[in-house]
């Protein structure tokens, strides 16, 4: 219990505390942790400049005894009576503060881990075919992104323009994109790089992954469908892709970890669980304030530790600040997909909202926010805030 | 004519003047300009700390005009015997300095646009279909790559592992790549950001991109082929990509600019060629030594300025430290082929080295180098010096 107003079933009370940075007006930039609806000046609480910089990079590279060191610190600060009158000039309402990126990003890998989204989109995109393309269940299948377009949550997404041609089209024509579409997914942090020609094995997930954020993949589905064979998405992703300004740390998610789904066949040795690193992280879409979806984290078919080993079995490094991404969260139920492709079913099911308005894609103006939360100790939950964006108009 | 004993007739006389990031032995990294066999300290010469730093990129930022001034203080310096007692103290022999990536890489996109090496690939791996993807001339098809290992020349490549199943194999198996390839491209790299949202036009694509190095992008075309459907090359890429350590400046390669190859079907008008950006470069690549192609840049289809618009036509903004190469520059020659799997028709027909030897793949041990010139002024040549890397077994 600490001893800041922080009701006892907060989703931001002292068994969470995720990172970011934050400005105050006319000050430089700094790493804080949120509690309640406060941000605490790490600098200034524990007087190490670490924290005195714009990003998390250089204490997400410290490794994981020093986040346990500062972790256990903080909880202590907020907690003990004795360390108010020094911590309480050092926290800050967040009403008053602008959130920034909360991390460098070195690269980005965007995976595609959930069976139910890969389905989906297999059916709609090849009917009659097998839904998942056999490499699927043999490994998590991922792709790079980039990096330089990750931003923040609340930062505006013009629509793309490029390339576009439907099937029946004689030619391409370039313009706006007309399909544009959101992905609700889960983020990864790297704290701890590694050295290349060396891979990480499972069992190494919490040595080098710090935290987790939400991430909402914008995607252009004509850009894309256009454009993506054979080498991939490549213009229908690369235009915004954005993150939670909280950075929730690993070790406020141990109430979260659960068994992932059974797999068969069984992944090659390389990819066998070694701990339960499935998650379970609830959901939530809003399209202007509707909800609109719940996707189920804990129904993603690999876990974040198999996607990390996957990504550096090849011997590819890491490096502090690389940020990978789940793919889109799409649990069974039509209520839990996430991205509108699949909730409005190309086009056939369109996506009603209040006021008789509906949706297949988005359109200019319209706002999304995901939000996402995990249990924690004691029925508590563990909150990880919103990534939030609007769609504004092609330049 | 500089004071340098530097034979009119070399590629790296002051018509040349290419950037890179050196260190002398027990000294902090510099960045220095090759002339002849020498390296040029510019902070020592010019006094300026914007190149007292391990990268160029401080410099890359400080845009056009400033390229031009240093450049052309630097040929001055070089060629007025006035200066030569205070700049012949910091130039020091290439034999006796390490050369280090001269750039922070930002993003990393990797293109593929040789219509001869697409062909070529379309017909080893699409047999009796059509050898191009219906979108290959309408746009520069790229995708993007893992910056975090790009690595300089000589930096051995340790033979990644992986998931690998041919089309007989009941299921996939992991182990070492059985199909490690080459491909000789040809890098770019951004200097001037632009803004998230805003295009970057033909028109301004020397304001941006400083200047060109050779990239090798080694590929495990085992590991791609398994991966790589649906959503392109992973693993498959990301364990190296090797460059030259010299960047030469695009205000090198004036007398090499050459008309790009004709276009059918015309271009969507934010693809149309402004100015003539092909450009003659001429690769060679040499496995242990022995010449096994001359792949000519000319004969790409798309140019770097068409790379450069297709790349932001989404509104994805630059950074300082991009890095876009051209893909596999393969010419319509078999000797002009600038992958193994090309030249050896993935199998059809080894490559004979001397001695009786022959390849298909590489082989632990295999060195392979790619250099490269450019026409430069009075029948002179350009240099581009070397990107070289030597394979070691799986660790």
């Amino acid at each position: 219990m600490t001893w800041l107003d922080v009701p006892h079933d907060s989703a931001f009370g002292v068994a969470n505390l995720p990172y970011g940075v934050f400005r105050r007006e006319g000050q430089t930039a700094r790493v804080g942790v949120r509690v309640g609806d406060h941000v605490l000046d790490l600098a200034g609480a524990l007087g190490d400049d670490v924290f005195d910089r714009p990003s998390l990079n250089a204490f997400l590279a410290q490794g994981g005894r020093r986040w346990r060191e500062v972790r256990s610190r903080v909880q202590e600060l907020l907690t003990d009576p004795a360390h108010r009158d020094r911590v309480e000039p050092v926290l800050y309402p967040l009403a008053g503060v602008e959130l920034l990126l909360p991390f460098e990003v070195a690269d980005y890998v965007d995976f595609y881990a959930s069976e139910q989204h890969a389905t989906n989109l297999g059916r709609m995109f090849r009917p009659g075919g097998e839904p998942l393309t056999p490499n699927w269940k043999h490994l998590p299948i991922g792709y790079h992104g980039r990096a330089g377009t990750v931003v923040v949550s609340g930062t505006p997404v013009a629509r793309p323009s490029g390339q576009r041609k439907a099937p029946d089209d004689p030619a391409p024509t370039v313009g706006p994109s007309r399909r544009l579409d959101i992905e609700a997914e889960v983020g990864f942090v790297v704290g701890v790089e590694s050295r290349l020609g060396q891979r990480v094995p499972v069992t190494d997930f919490a040595e080098h992954v710090f935290g987790v954020c939400l991430v909402n993949d914008w995607s252009a589905r004509d850009l894309q469908a256009w454009e993506y064979v054979p080498l991939g998405p490549f213009l229908g992703k690369s235009f915004a892709t954005s993150v939670s300004p909280w950075v929730v740390p690993l070790d406020a998610l141990r109430h979260a970890r659960v068994a992932p789904p059974p797999r068969d066949p069984e992944p090659l040795p390389y990819l066998h669980d070694a701990e339960d690193w499935g998650l379970d992280l609830r959901l939530e879409v809003r399209l202007n304030g509707h909800v609109v979806s719940r996707p189920p984290f804990a129904s993603m078919y690999w876990t974040a530790a198999q996607m990390l080993a996957h990504l550096t079995v090849n011997g590819a490094s890491l490096r502090t600040g690389d940020l990978y991404a789940s793919g889109t969260v799409s649990g069974p139920e039509r209520d839990q997909f996430g991205s509108l492709i699949e909730l409005a079913w190309g086009g056939q099911t369109p996506i009603e909202l209040p006021g008789g308005e509906t949706r297949v894609f988005l359109e200019d103006g319209d706002e999304v926010t995901i939000t996402g939360t995990a249990p924690g100790p004691d029925g508590t939950r563990i909150g990880f805030g919103e990534v939030t964006g609007r769609i504004l108009p092609t330049p």
